[in-house]
């Protein structure tokens, strides 16, 4: 059942050019049947480390086999390379940047090509527009059964990026926030598995401390306007307040530092 | 023909972190082959009263046995129900937060059923993303052709919701804004029914006056930055300005009061 | 293969309103298996000339018979036409407000017809709300097979709309900007054939001068903060900043003059 494949798009391109818009007219010209989810064409222009996450969230969740087209490519008409991935039962196409750098992390299996055949592109290439002239046609071929061998070599000399680690010590955690969603919540590095060990006691942000009641279930827990953590959906530790914007009312932003101390401190 | 089954998104989740593409992959893993229509996502954060408008603008332009799923769910994680409502040939999935107000007032048929079949849900249910791990896996299975009776019990007791009552005096009625819209024009309460048996004179807002030449046809009737009121699409009267904003102009936002002369007063 | 037939939006609607949600609700229920693409509801209210821009960027990478819905239609409910076009394998629907003036342009095939069978539409028509009850469903009747003769009777009195023409001067040209994307770029009206045979050396704006390397390949090309030209994606000369905003940077909008010096000068 072909038309049951799943291209995905995530870019920085907004809705307003209609360059998302063309993307799919292109792929709608190749494989007519497809269908095409958008995760997203908000992150903000040249956000690398943005869209890594926002891909990190959603991927697990498109059925077996799905393209997930990631165009968010700062250097677009360099020399960097496009990559296209083969992970998890699942593709990557992608500039490579380290926009992927949480699937090398999650998907030991990874197994990265550079796209060189150029056959599959739009036969004029344009130096600024390679979501439309590259990904978009590579995209489409590959869900109409191409395979992913044959876009181009396997490598490994591509852009790993870097993810920081949070730093345990005996009762206490430092932290750095990776993501601040649309309501505000502060996504830490964190991981469920880390966070499920512990109880927060006490938030500390630039000297200043909040109390916590270990971790909270949920955003409706707690009074209105007082911090508190809980596992987020994304599967890392967040911080949120109730009823409110925690990025703004911690002045946080992506890369702040966060202290915990946690029980028997 | 399954494939042409439609499931609607109505949420306030935003386009930038890829909530709304994740439920539409957790669907099409499930209902590979169903319709998938944004009806909007830019909702304000928790704004319920604003996610009932649209919705209510919306659902019955939709094919029959759309299943229309909406996520503005300031509780989740709390004890709020999920609902599921079958009424007027369509199917609603929300929570029980009077989000579906406009339903229970014009479908005195809906049979309001509380979700409750856990095995439709996804495996592992987060406490702060339901859109996913609930309302995502249930549309799917509805859109499958599960009979709705089998998500859970009928109930009664659900939230209700308010929906303020505009008051009709001799020569004059009160209103109050119920929605501003992105052009914004000032949508009242006052039904299309109440207003086609008017002829407002002039309109009133915090003791300021402006003349009003009865039910305009359009925006493009009268003198640009003059007030004129109509008919709107949603089948209510509206306030607008011919090439402005009467929102901004007029210095009006939900909930504020307005006040009409009529013919003979 | 009638599920393969592709109808696009491109409105000033937004995403807040739940309009274009509608207007797919509408064509669905008509056209079940029809493909509906997005090119873009960000259009600031009433730009034509930026709708017109962003529709002539997008048409062309569609497959044939794909059938384009542009509603940016500041004159709905007066006495404007809505236009059916066929022009290039493609059809347009759109009022004639000049919104189509790159098509004409580009397309001396056009055949340009007055939407007037009222059968089409819906049942209701509204003064406010064409894009549901008009454009919806005749392009939902046109991608199930109805010829687009059907529709209304050919007319040549439509809005041309204006185009600005650059100024070539001996070693100098006076150019328009006639778009800014998201990225801030400034699109120019020198078109990529005649911006080919230039090796610009200069750029002027309001008796500022900053000095150009010829032609740029790519937006990564030059020092951060360096105005540069290139050819676009969409076949115009720009002018952008690498890793900047050049209209923030250079003070320009829509409608703004520069002018370049051009090798031999």
């Amino acid at each position: 059942m072909p038309e049951t494949k799943v291209i995905t798009l995530l870019t920085d391109f907004g809705q307003r050019d209609g360059f998302v818009g063309v993307m799919k007219g292109v792929i709608l010209g190749i494989a007519p049947t497809v269908r095409i989810v958008d995760i997203g064409h908000e992150i903000e222009p040249h956000d690398v480390d943005a869209g890594a996450f926002v891909l990190r969230s959603a991927y697990r969740f498109f059925p077996p086999d799905s393209i997930h087209v990631v165009v968010i490519d700062p250097g677009v008409g360099s020399t960097r390379r496009v990559l296209a991935v083969k992970a998890s039962n699942q593709v990557f196409l992608a500039p490579d940047n380290g926009v992927l750098k949480y699937i090398w992390r999650e998907c030991p299996d990874a197994e990265v090509r550079a796209v060189e055949q150029s056959s599959l592109f739009l036969p004029k290439v344009s130096q600024t527009f390679h979501g439309r002239d590259i990904f978009a046609p590579v995209a489409a071929h590959l869900a109409r059964g191409l395979p992913v061998e044959e876009v181009g070599p396997l490598i490994s000399d591509f852009q790993y990026g870097e993810v920081p680690a949070p730093k345990f010590e005996a009762h206490c955690i430092a932290a750095s926030v990776i993501y601040i969603d649309r309501f505000g919540n502060l996504i830490t590095n964190i991981s469920e598995e880390a966070a499920g060990q512990l109880h927060p006691t006490e938030l500390e942000i630039r000297g200043r401390r909040w109390p916590l009641r270990g971790l909270s279930a949920s955003y409706a827990e707690g009074s209105p306007g007082e911090p508190l953590v809980l596992i987020g959906s994304s599967g890392f530790l967040e911080i949120a307040i109730n009823s409110g914007r925690a990025a703004d009312v911690l002045g946080l932003r992506v890369g702040g530092q966060v202290r915990m101390k946690t029980r028997g401190s």
